[in-house]
């Protein structure tokens, strides 16, 4: 397009923010409207997307940080012809595609969800990545940034990654409007701030005025030409561009203007460009799913494994059968023992350095390209990236997380390394997956179970070694469970899994001892749980006994009572979990402090078949 | 102290790492000697610290960002003559001062819990934020930090806001060792890349040999004196530090050094020196804790009120009661209505930007300092600084944390801005208390209780107005609820809390003029639970509904049922919750849509009463 047509464009995305928010009667128009030349420019002349094929492998990705800016990426997409004037008024509206903040659950042109800041970037990395090590395609990643969301520290992890692996195909731009929700950025319009920053981690600049649209052009030809770093294209840009009452202007974040009529008229009113969009070059997909059969690992029942050692070997194993397998690591590989993927696939193997927020959105990236990435650091450690899971289930994303050195069973290095949160957060995520193994056979059974997963996958290890109980040809269904123990004559179960497992046993055994039958669950599938198992137990021996290394809250004991929230009758239970915060100590004496060892299943197994209450 | 001692005392340092770590055969004595002489500098010559008064209001502040060097921070405190030898040896046993990485809870000259690492400058900046704008103390807050954990973002939110707010009483102390856990950094010796990065962010930096004990000296001596810049001290140094086999290599992170003994007589054998650290100089806190009655603002019944606004005027009227009262919010303040706050008190109100972690962490630091925080955002994002609210309990620290735009309610902006994990979040955090009123009088009652709570308190607004059901005067302790709704034929208790509070009141009504009967719960206090009064109606109705903004994991649902897993008889449950991923819609029909808004709870009700499995 020509300077006319770019400036015609700017303002017909204009018009339509503002129209679309009108309609929902609420959205971000004025955040739209600064971005819009930015928007046009890239849409008509350097972005290659084929919006008939979304999956094509030389398309460029184009990821909207300030997801708030919704209705600037619908008015594009009409301009693109692949959503209509109607569709566009029914901007968040129920059952609409066209939501507040875009989600690709409902349009496939959209590669992450976006809405919470700074995650654009990282994800953007994380394709980029894909884009250079993986695919070896052309294509760029486009990410469009607000200035408010560059506070977040996950804009740095993502700028210090990308320039370190020389991301010359990754292309921020940013959409310096200097106002942010409730008022000026830290930074306003010194361009040069940005500037200096993006430049001391590497990367390539340009500073433009982002309504100077021959500018602009110029600015992404200059990024798309930039070889061995990423560039920022630092725009200065005026928040409700176009329009004299919300220009620039303070306290208009999030609303639309309030005289939307005059606005479009004042704007020039409704255009009816239709942009032809350029086609991506012809790319071949280097991205295969392989069709061997995983040969697994296997141990010995008996053999003392550590079930992150387990882990490691099964998912280099998983990545040898197949090629769409990717790890990434924040630099603890050695200890989560994702090393072990390291050196047999190293190609495929992701260094993301103690970053982990970047580390899980790269694999959201990647997910996006088609490849299955397994993201691995300290159980603890993954709640520095909660958010990203989340937002990684808004996108829909299908991603594995595994977190090692689980629960006070860790020992000395004391609670700041210990996941006893992990759970919780993971459960509460929609659509997850959450795996807990105790021994190596399973552990690499559920390793190669979690592949072909939807959503969030988690998997928890454990740092020490245990007894190997199950046979290497055992199966562990995702939703099932192992009954360890059991008699006609059980008057309890004890649910237990990981580290408990064999506590439980123990425990187990000495009840036997003193006549008292116990039922042994296995629960290595905490969600979904395996309720028709557990409610049998439940009316087979009346009570139940669950023990965790973890907090108490919305861990095993209450992933156990999601079968029984239905109405049903519900059995007594006891839950024995950490209530206590640990200190550093040898894991046996963890265990015991925390009161989820053998002998403290006995304990209050005792007087939970008695029918008394365990204070 | 002189050249010779100085060294003399990062000789002893050392050997001290070495024998702690021996002694207890774990942790990270390699990461402690390449920040000896760092730290030997530091104690000697620039701390000002009187340890028999940890807290006396002039100390400077040390933290140990990189925590696993513990054993050096030990040793320092054997060298300040505060930890003998015979304690120096019990590091990381059972029951030890001496944890594998330091916690205040233990220990009085901690500040904060370290070990997830990004974390320690983040909360220094707190500190002098707080030492700048409230204490207006003349304290330094020294931070050493290592050259990995420069890979977190909340390093890069921390330059950012210190570097803005001018901090020149921070002091960053880079221990550049060029060796991570597993491998080399990113950058490794290269001191300029680290230098280009923290001048970005308008800092000051000095280059220097970390172990040329006197051009440390001259590089600490150039930090205090800086104005209005904080600066980074950038040290090149080695790890493993002066014992030949462990110098500068790779695979010896974390492990105690093969052979101690040779390495202690390598080192020049054990050492006696003492150091005598210097005074801090006469301060007057100027900390005061208000006693004055807290005014809260009164609504009357019926009025519509959204629970953030009520937050706000709470929080602004305890502000004036009590002067230690501070609050922190994450460019929303419009939105939380923290504004509310900042109009009133503007001089204890701290704009952190989009910069979730370093809000959280800014907190923590300034209960260091006796200050009270409160730190908001929306309910959404603070899952951004999970890890930061996880180390917080395991600094035993007293903070606040609110959460706005809870759950599917907000209606239209979608599911990126919605909170519907963090009530399993924050009730999975040790020692937490997690409060979710449902109208204006309880809210401004509960933010009025939270002052004098200890741990982290989180409380959960709402977005938009519902109607006052209570008397300003009503009484709500935390661990209470309040019973709306009671009659000897009640058939079913409905637990509620929050924005489900006047849909269960609905479907009460309902069901009454079926003849059934409800109880219904108000359970503003998610964590701890009213056990009696659940336990109660449990016996009374025989079954209990839950209805939550939440997804059904780890939320209100499962709080219900902490008050039955003693191994009581337990009720029949139905739990009612967000089981789907919602889009965007007005608020009453994404409570529908999730089912759990008036029409669902009778439905389920009726099942419920009637025996029968609710689908």
């Amino acid at each position: 397009m020509n300077t006319e047509e770019l400036v015609e464009l700017g303002r017909q995305l204009r018009v339509d923010s503002v129209r679309s928010a009108a309609a929902a009667g609420s959205g971000h128009p004025t955040s739209s409207m600064s971005a819009a030349d930015l928007m046009a420019v890239l849409l008509a002349n350097h972005l290659h997307y084929d919006f008939e094929r979304p999956d094509h492998p030389g398309n460029d990705r184009f990821i909207l940080s300030k997801g708030h800016a919704s209705p600037l990426l619908y008015s594009a997409y009409k301009a693109a012809g692949v959503v209509d004037d109607e569709e566009l008024l029914t901007f968040r509206r129920l059952g609409s595609r066209l939501e507040g903040h875009p989600t690709p659950r409902r349009l496939p042109w959209i590669e992450t969800a976006t809405g919470s800041l700074g995650q654009g970037l990282p994800v953007g990395v994380g394709i980029a990545l894909a884009g250079k090590r993986l695919d070896r395609a052309a294509y760029r990643v486009w990410v469009l940034c607000g200035d408010s969301e560059l506070a977040e520290g996950s804009v740095w992890e993502a700028a210090e990654h990308a320039g370190h692996e020389h991301l010359d195909n990754l292309i921020a731009v940013l959409d310096v409007n200097r106002l942010g929700q409730r008022g000026p950025t830290r930074h306003g319009h010194d361009l040069d701030a940005w500037a200096r920053r993006f430049e001391a981690f590497g990367w390539h600049t340009v500073q433009v005025d982002g309504h100077d649209v021959d500018a602009v052009d110029r600015a992404y030809r200059e990024a798309a030409v930039t070889r061995g770093r990423p560039t920022a294209v630092i725009a200065r840009t005026l928040k409700g561009r176009g329009v004299a009452d919300a220009e620039d202007r303070e306290g208009l974040h999030g609303k639309p203007l309030q005289d939307s009529d005059g606005a479009v008229a004042e704007l020039g009113g409704a255009g009816t460009l239709r942009v032809r969009v350029q086609e991506p070059p012809p790319t071949r997909s280097l991205h295969t799913v392989g069709t061997g059969q995983v040969e697994l690992p296997r141990w010995k029942p008996g053999e003392q494994v550590a079930t992150r050692d387990a882990f490691g070997r099964a998912l280099a194993a998983l990545g040898t059968a197949r090629g769409e397998v990717v790890a990434l690591d924040g630099e603890v590989g050695d200890s989560t023992r994702a090393e072990a993927f390291a050196k047999e696939h190293p190609e495929r193997y992701f260094e993301c350095y103690i970053a982990e927020q970047q580390m899980v959105a790269a694999a959201v990236g990647m997910a996006t390209r088609g490849w299955l990435p397994y993201a691995v650091t300290f159980a603890a450690f993954l709640t520095r990236a909660y958010d990203f899971v989340r937002m990684a289930s808004v996108s829909g994303s299908g991603i594995n997380l595994v977190g090692s050195h689980a629960g006070v069973a860790i020992g000395r290095d004391g609670p700041s390394q210990m996941g006893l949160e992990d759970l919780a957060m993971m459960r509460a995520v929609h659509g997850s997956t959450v795996l807990y193994p105790c021994d190596a056979n399973q552990t690499a059974q559920l390793v190669a179970a979690t592949a072909d997963l939807d959503g969030i996958r988690y998997l928890r290890t454990s740092r020490g070694g245990s007894e190997v109980l199950y046979g290497p040809d055992e199966e562990f269904p995702v939703g099932g469970c192992k009954v360890l123990r059991s008699s006609g004559r059980d008057r309890m179960t004890v649910v237990a899994a990981g580290v408990t497992v064999p506590e439980a046993l123990a425990a187990a055994d000495a009840l036997d001892q003193e006549g008292i039958q116990v039922r042994v669950i296995d629960l290595y599938s905490v969600k979904p749980v395996d309720a028709a198992t557990l409610r049998g137990a439940a009316e087979d021996t009346g009570c139940l006994l669950t023990v965790e290394d973890h907090h108490p809250e919305g861990g095993l004991g209450d992933a156990v009572l999601d079968a029984f929230t239905d109405g049903r009758p519900v059995p007594r239970l006891v839950r024995l979990a950490v209530r206590t915060m640990p200190g550093s100590a040898a894991p046996d004496e963890q265990l015991h402090a925390a009161g989820i060892d053998a002998e403290s299943i006995a304990v209050a197994g005792r007087l939970l078949v008695e029918e008394a209450v365990v204070p």
